[in-house]
C-alpha cells in the first residue's frame, strides 16, 4: 500500500503529522503480533546502515527490524565509516551505498547530513539521529510507547528533563509533541542547556502550551510523562557550575515519592545515573518496554516506506 | 522436542550430566549430515553474540551454527562491546540484547558475568567463555571430537598440558571428562599454573583419578589423549622462571616419537608455537577436526535449546 | 553448470582467457535483470569474507553479491584479522575459515597472500585484492564496464593515469587488457611511478601496442577510455617532487574539454582530489556506474564458482 511514507526519506519528525504518525501505529500493532515470525516482505531488498556516529542500540534494533522482515543488511559504523568520509567524500560514500542497497539508514554527528544524504541519494534515507534536534525514529517509539500506556496522546501534561539544548532525543521528542494535543510541556533544564529558540517557536507556532523550568520538583505532581536524557558534565563551561546543578536532574526515589501513580518514565537510553537504579523495577519505568518497541516501530516504518504491508 | 536443554541457560559444563552429553552428541551427528545445507529449524528467531572480550573463532562458529540454521543473528564485539559497558550498567545492555533476541551468546573476561547475565535475561543464555574456569560449549566440542575418534570417552588416559590455573578450556575441559569415566588424568603444568583447589576438589569428590605432573615426556607413552593450551609467558611473576620451563611445555618431534600410535592431540586454537608445526599434518593432530566440529555441535546445541529437532 | 571457473580459485586476472571473461559478462548480464530480487542459489553456503586490509567498497560489495544469491556470510576486518594473525599463523586462520565457510575472500597487503591461502584451503579463495599487482575482481568490473559502454573491449584506445608502479588496480586492469585486443594503451605516469618490467613484459609479450608518457595532456585528443587512479604523496621521496608533478595527474575540466565525445573515465574508487569534482555530472564519469556493477559482476563471479545458473 502507498502511503505518505512510501519511498519517502525521514529526515525530521516535523516533516509527519498526526494522521502519519497513527497510521505508523496502525503497522506497528501489526508487526507486534509477528514479532516472533520472519515476514518475507522485504526479500530480495538491501538495507544499508551507516553509523558515522556509534550507537549500538539504534543500530541493532534497524538490523533486527530489517532482518525480521527478510531484507538484508550491510554496515558501516564508528572508526570504519570515519576513515572513509576521511578519504572520499561524503557524498561518494553515500553512492557507494546507494548503488547496493535498497535504503539508507544514516547517524551522524553533524545537522543536516541525513537531508544533505537524501539529495544525494536515489533510494530513501533514514535519519537514524544527526546534530542536536532530529531523531525523527526515535520520536516515533516515544510517541508509540506513550500511546500503548495511555491510549493516546493528547491531553497529558509532560515533562522533558535534561539537557534540551544539543539533545536530539529531547528536541525530536518535544517537536513529536507538537503534532498532537498535549496539555503542557515543562521543560525542565539549567539555564545554559534550556532549548533553542527555534524550538520554543514551532510550539509557540503550534499553540503548545510550555513552560521552562529549573527543578522537577516543582512540577513532578502535575506529570503524566516525564522524558529523561542525561545532563553531560562536559556541556558547562566550568564544571563548578556542573557540581551545583547536577542533583536537580537526576530522577530519585525522593522525587518520585511525590509523583502521580500513573507515571510513566520514558529515556531514549543508554542511561547513566540520570535515574536511580531502584526505580527500574517500578510501574514508572516504562523504558524498558519503550527500548522494546525499537524494533517493531522500525519494522513497520520499513514496511511503510517499501510500501509492503504485513 | 523438550530435553533437558530446552530454553535452558548454558553456563557451565558442570550442570549436564553424562546423558545431557550423549543427546547432544546425537543431535551434533544429524548436523553433521546437513553440514551443507540451510535448515530453517530457527527461521524468526534471532541470536545475539555479545563478545566483551573477542574470540574470532567461537563467534564465527557460533554465528555460522545459528545461520545454517536459519536464525538471524546479530553482534556486538570488541571496543563496541567494551564502550557499551562503560557507559551503562552490564545490566542494562543485557536488558537491550534481551528486547532484540531469542538468545544471547556472551563472552567476558571476568568470571560469573555471564551467570548474572542469565539472572537478567529472560532469554536463554550461553557462555562463551568468562573467566578462568567456564566455557561448557568449547567442551562440548572437545568431547564430540574425543567421542568421534575413540568411539568413546571413558576409559582413556588423559593429558591435560599447559596453564590449568588460568586456562579456561583446560579446567571446563577437566569438569568435562568428570561427567564420564576417564581411567587418569594426567595433569601437566609448572607448579605455578598448577589448577586450583576446587578443580581438584570435584575431581576427588567424582572419584576421578588424577597425577599433578611437571613433565609430558614421564607421560607421554601413556596417553591417549593430549590436551594442550598455551603458557602465557605474562603468567610467570619472574621471566626468567618462564625461560627455564617453557620448553616442558611445547609438543615436539621428539616428544612425540615415544606416544602411543593412536594418540590424539586437541587443542581448543588459536595456538601459537606450543605445538610444533610438523605435528599438523601427522594423524596425531586432531585439532582441526576439533575445531570443525565447533559448527555442527553449536547448530545442536542451539536446536536444544529451542526444542526443534533437524 | 561446470565452466572454467567451477571450484576455483580466483588469484590473478592473468589466469584467466578471452572466452572466460565473456562467460563472466553473460552471467553479468543475466545478475543485472535480478538484481532486486533475492536468488536462492546458494542457499546453505557460506561465504568468508576476511579483510586483512580494510576496504569498504570491495568487502560491501562482496558481501551484498553473496546475501542476493542466498548465501551468508562472516567477516574478519582490519583490527581483527591483523590482531588474529598476529597471535596465531596465517595458515591456521585460513584452515578457521576453510572449516566454516564454502568459499573465502581474501585481502591483504603483501603480495602472494591469496596464492598461498589458495594453496591451504580446500575451499576456493578469492583474491579481492593482494600486493602491487592483483585485483582480479575488480579487473573484471572495469572490463565489464567498458563492454557496456563500448559494446566490446578490442580497439579501443586506453589511458592509465596514475601510480603505475604500486596501484594494484592499475596493473591488474593492464594485465586485463592483455586477455583483448586494445589498439593502444598510453601509460601515464611520474618516472618513478612507472609499471614495473614485468609488466611491460606482459604486454610487450602478447603483442600489445603501449607507450609510456608522463603527460595525460598530450595524449586526451586519442583516448577512448581514462581510467585513473590516485597518487600518494608519501610514494616519493621528495616532498618537493611530488608538489611538482601533481598537477600533471588531475584530471581537469580543462583537459577534458579536450577530449573525445565518447570518452568514458573509470576509476576503481574511493577517489580523493584526483578527478574535478564537477566533472562528476558530465557523461564523461563512468565510474559510478562502474561501482554499480561490482554486485552483479561478482554476484556471476559466485554463481560460476559455484557453478549455479540464475
Amino acid at each position: 500500500m502507498k502511503t505518505y511514507f512510501y519511498q519517502r526519506d525521514i529526515i525530521s519528525i516535523l516533516d509527519f503529522n498526526r494522521e502519519s504518525i497513527e497510521t505508523l501505529f496502525e503497522y506497528t500493532d501489526k508487526m507486534m503480533k509477528y514479532a516472533n515470525s520472519k515476514l518475507n516482505l522485504l526479500n530480495g531488498k538491501v538495507v544499508s546502515l551507516a553509523f558515522f556516529e556509534p550507537s549500538t542500540r539504534t543500530r541493532l534494533s534497524f538490523e533486527v527490524a530489517a532482518k525480521r522482515l527478510g531484507a538484508d543488511v550491510i554496515t558501516i559504523v564508528g572508526e570504519e565509516a570515519l576513515s572513509i568520509s576521511k578519504g572520499e567524500t561524503l557524498a561518494d560514500t553515500i553512492k557507494m551505498l546507494d548503488s547496493y542497497s535498497d535504503a539508507i539508514v544514516i547517524r551522524h554527528k553533524y545537522e543536516g547530513v541525513a537531508k544533505y544524504a537524501s539529495e544525494i541519494a536515489e533510494h530513501p534515507v533514514i535519519n537514524a539521529g544527526d546534530g542536536k534536534q532530529h531523531h525523527p525514529t526515535q520520536t516515533m517509539i516515544d510517541l508509540y510507547t506513550i500511546k500503548k500506556f495511555f491510549n493516546g496522546i493528547d491531553g497529558l501534561v509532560y515533562g522533558v528533563l535534561g539537557d534540551l539544548r544539543y539533545g536530539r532525543a529531547t528536541t525530536s521528542f518535544i517537536y513529536g509533541l507538537s503534532l498532537f494535543k498535549p496539555k503542557k510541556i515543562y521543560m525542565i533544564s539549567p539555564e545554559s542547556l534550556r532549548a533553542r529558540e527555534e524550538v520554543l517557536h514551532v510550539l509557540k507556532e503550534r499553540g503548545i502550551a510550555f513552560e521552562e523550568r529549573r527543578n522537577l520538583e516543582e512540577v513532578i505532581e502535575e506529570l503524566d510523562v516525564l522524558y529523561v536524557i542525561r545532563i553531560q558534565k562536559e556541556r558547562f563551561p566550568d564544571p563548578l557550575e556542573y557540581e551545583k546543578v547536577k542533583g536537580s536532574y537526576k530522577v530519585t526515589l525522593d522525587v518520585i515519592k511525590k509523583a502521580k501513580k500513573d507515571l510513566k518514565i520514558l529515556h531514549p537510553l543508554p542511561k547513566v545515573d540520570e535515574i536511580d537504579e531502584r526505580i527500574d523495577n517500578t510501574p514508572y519505568a516504562a523504558y524498558f518496554t519503550q527500548a522494546k518497541y525499537g524494533v517493531p516501530v522500525r519494522m513497520a516504518l520499513l514496511a511503510l516506506i517499501f510500501g509492503v504491508e504485513p
